[in-house]
């Protein structure tokens, strides 16, 4: 291991407790000198002068971290080398310009995608099994199953993965026990990663969603993929299937979605919007075909420590040379929400 | 195989389909001669007519048979030696004198364990993510996070399962991916099963409540065990953990359940219920803290199916003489619920 160096830590009480449950003193001991602040007791002008000042080579962040000043780019007093942001939605906190300055900038990355896809395994199960209609229905209204009632499985089920990231990749191992067929639409992803996992290629969207019938949807939000599953795609799905969203809201034509659902073919289960917080009075709300969470997919309260863990590894491997994990490209930059 | 036999099927149109969706000619392939009744068209007197009548060697029935007359036992004209009963619950249309008689029974048996356990990493999964708030608040009052949300992960949890039969087993199976560790109070099972599921003993309930946080209920319902599941015993789960019900009822002190889940420091989530169907004023609903369903932990319409095929295959093992899957004997009929 080469010198330690200084670091500025800008962590709430909560954010500190969060995401160093048991081992915040495992990260003072990788400081050669450290500064514990409370970010929210910065504005903007403040908080360049205290990293000018107190000339941190690394700052490790939360949520409530200020925006990093672009005015400090290029001052010989910034020393800042590597900013450890422990949360995901960087561009909050960090304007491009230090990217392209050659800042290094780490975030929780794929360390909470066998979270997410958790997530989407308890969507994919309630919706076949219609948690929507029976968890306010049993709560509010005194409800009880009849001979009409229809549920379903997830055994043998036919799933189509839209997008085949980290997270789809842990939903493949997920789902392992319950003897699914899975296949994806990913067209940039190779073959040999398919062979892998053991998932076959849908060549278009439409094979996708007219073949498969739980689709769960993860693909990237870019510009050409605004609301590129439509109503047509949608109404693709096989009756008795369910579509799953733990993706980007924006990907999906939301108004379509819950017109579709709204018939009780498919069943729904959706944790992104295109809106958040998702309106009151959004067509996917008094849905009961539709079971919705408030954008809980990310890494939940008990597992925010695995993205503590990984900060500090990767101030251990920025010590010693090696790859930063997670670490954020332009490309990434571009891409995030 | 030996001859085939006189087959007599009491299935309604509904029951024909859920069991049989693809394969009813295959059952009828199965008879040397088979007579198909609406099993609601008959009162104890003509269905004890017809069976003495028809004089079928293997009846083959669901949920809506009417109950087999005592009348019949003894008499020279009844043939019946094979119950093939589609779905579980056998009390209902099967006095214990048949078992005494020598009639050989089955049911769906643990054909369905697996979907059970499936409704009980649902539950566990919709607790530890707190759905039963959730569920309930999105859909109908509007709600969104805030900072003081606080939500769940199985992974890495531990879990303790209350009961080691066929659906625990089943659990341990999909819970796998999870990285769980997990541990069962289960004093009849043998040390050489545990070892071959991986799973430790608890050697006291309270072994396994106050040191496991995801507690699955699966105990048996047998006289000693009614309530067993007490306040104290509740309370000893710790904060941040889960109770999930699959098993049955009538196991738990269901209004300290509802007592400590008001609380908040447990979430819990309940399938079947001491009553059922649940009054509507019981303290298990308007309870934010709890997830409830209406005893869907059983097949789901989609695998009935299975249930079909277990009963062809039984009939074919019936012929050849081998061993008949799921055969009810009296130690299983009289912990039936």
């Amino acid at each position: 291991m080469t010198d330690k160096k200084k670091i500025l830590i800008a962590l709430t009480p909560r954010e500190k407790e969060t995401f160093f449950p048991k081992n915040y003193s495992d990260l003072l001991d990788l400081a050669a000198e450290y500064k514990e602040v409370d970010p929210l007791a910065y504005n903007a002008q403040t908080w360049a002068e205290l990293l000018l000042t107190y000339q941190p080579e690394i700052l490790v962040s939360g949520w409530k971290a200020p925006t990093l000043p672009v005015s400090i780019i290029g001052n010989p007093d910034n020393k800042l080398k590597y900013l450890v942001y422990l949360p995901g939605s960087v561009r909050k906190i960090l304007p491009i310009e230090f990217l392209d300055a050659g800042l290094l900038v780490t975030n929780w990355g794929n360390v909470i995608s066998r979270v997410v896809a958790e997530c989407g395994l308890l969507l994919a199960l309630a919706a076949l099994r219609r948690v929507g209609y029976w968890a306010p229905a049993m709560q509010r209204d005194g409800a009880w199953k009849n001979e009409q009632t229809v549920t379903g499985s997830l055994f043998e089920r036919k799933v189509g993965l839209h997008g085949f990231g980290s997270i789809s990749q842990e939903l493949v191992r997920l789902m392992k026990p319950f003897g699914v067929e899975i296949a994806t639409y990913s067209p940039s992803v190779p073959d040999s990663l398919l062979a892998e996992f053991g998932v076959s290629r849908a060549k278009t969207l439409e094979d996708l969603f007219s073949q498969y019938d739980v689709i769960i949807e993860l693909a990237a939000l870019t510009p050409k993929n605004v609301h590129m599953v439509t109503e047509e795609l949608i109404r693709m799905i096989p009756e008795g299937g369910a579509f799953v969203n733990i993706g980007r809201g924006a990907v999906v034509d939301e108004y379509a979605l819950a017109r579709v659902a709204s018939e009780g073919k498919i069943q729904v289960a959706v944790d992104v919007y295109e809106v958040e917080p998702l309106p009151k009075d959004h067509p996917f709300r008094n849905n009961p075909n539709i079971i919705l969470l408030p954008h809980l997919g990310g890494p939940t309260t008990d597992r925010r420590a695995d993205c503590g863990k990984l900060g500090i590894q990767n101030i251990k491997n920025y010590y010693e040379g090696k790859p930063l994990e997670n670490l954020i490209t332009r490309s990434i930059y571009e891409r995030a929400t």
